[in-house]
């Protein structure tokens, strides 16, 4: 069963936490929640499973963003959520699947216990304009089926920046290379000119 | 709780409304929608969420239509559906995404009290040859916990057609600009004929 | 309702069979599944729905094998599953959608009484090197509310291969073209080079 907007509501400090919060983005049976304003993309030509992959920042400045097709976005919702005792599960808004913008495609389930902001995997099928604190994706809350271990992974709780993926932490490398790759381009370009 | 294909006939004329229906197409858990005759491109090199971007309309004629990838078709179910207390959800059927044809990508959700035909976001991996009537994605129920209040916002409620996204109603623009310019290019090419 | 991790293992033997199961396999709501080491591409420029479409096989090699975004690739769980009771549903990792790998996008739904491995619809954004073993997705259970016939349908059940789409089956062509045609390549270029 999924819980209705008014059930969301209800469980507000209890089984759920989303903050910040606004009643406005209260639908029959999910709750909207918005993109910030940092996006991350890989920085390889060919990406792989087994090794950490390099990655940059990107802001989305007020005249917004293009985002472009055969290209991977990770981003981040504003809001910090709390889940117990429900499975959330973050879906695209068809008003953006409508512009060929996909959120989370078929992996939006999370799991019971998990506390954090929600790295949204963005990509789109034709080029858009999109812009920072739109109403980007939303969550819905399933009701769970006996008892349950809260997640406790030390992969991706407790996130307050975009997670890019530590499946490498599984299959491959040693704990050394354990740290992802931020390329400071700024920082790059700075020295480059000198 | 996804309510069986029995508890979906047993639904009908209550809290399910499917026109036409048809007992073949039930499904265990589920129950085969069609696609109709038209589809939507939209005619922008680059997409705006802030604005309403220009259209066009596609027939797919009775040889079928070959579809490409790095464009978004919007098709449009035969069906009216109306759901009353539960959660209707919209998905691709495996058959066409073994094909790589993918509907309503991880947005099939709709909201309680939701009536209209569904408008399907249609992008496909490789280019491929559709028809008209096929069936092309699948309708399931989830059980609602909790009091709700039907969706009833103006959007896209009562759709007999296919509806472009209106987002740019939320972040964007004067009502003045409510329309979608739909662009009739036979009308055009003549123009530019004469 | 979704089953939590502990209910699946409970489930197992009688509602629910995962062959072979490792419980460190297990997330709070979920079971990881993991990827065989064939694929399967189409051999057409254009795909079409009414008529078998031919395809190839591909071995994943110890090194991995790089996948290319515009291409769909096939492969199958290397787990057999039987669900009685319950709507199994195949959904991504984030792992993996965190680096432009979507497996099953929004087609996951399996039904009722499904038995046999699962084919996987592959697709990436970006160029991006896979391995066999690697836990590909994961499985959810969804309860199921109302009286059901298991699915018995003889399109995909009891599988043991990757199944490419038999969509044509119920659209298209005669009997006689049921079978999709395999192109054995290795043989093809032996004769060539003869």
């Amino acid at each position: 069963m999924i819980l209705s907007g008014k059930e969301i509501q209800r469980e507000l400090g209890s089984d759920i936490v989303i903050s910040p919060f606004d009643a406005a983005r209260l639908n029959p049976n999910s709750y909207n929640l918005s993109l910030h304003d940092e996006l991350l993309t890989y920085e390889e030509v060919v990406l792989d499973m087994r090794t950490p992959n390099r990655y940059r920042r990107l802001n989305i400045p007020p005249e917004g963003r293009v985002l472009q097709p055969g290209q991977l976005y990770l981003g981040r919702t504003v809001e910090h959520t709390e889940t117990r005792n429900l499975v959330p599960m973050v879906a695209s808004r068809s008003s953006l699947t409508r512009l060929g913008l996909f959120v989370n495609t078929n992996s939006g389930f999370g799991d019971v216990g998990y506390r954090g902001c929600w790295t949204l995997q963005i990509h789109c099928v034709q080029p858009i304009r999109i812009y920072a604190g739109i109403q980007i994706c939303q969550i819905l809350y399933h009701q769970l089926s006996g008892e349950c271990e809260d997640y406790d992974s030390d992969k991706y709780q407790n996130a307050t920046d975009i997670q890019p993926s530590k499946l490498f932490r599984e299959i491959g490398g040693d704990d050394a290379s354990d740290q992802q790759l931020e390329l400071n381009f700024d920082e790059l370009v700075k020295q480059a000119s000198n």
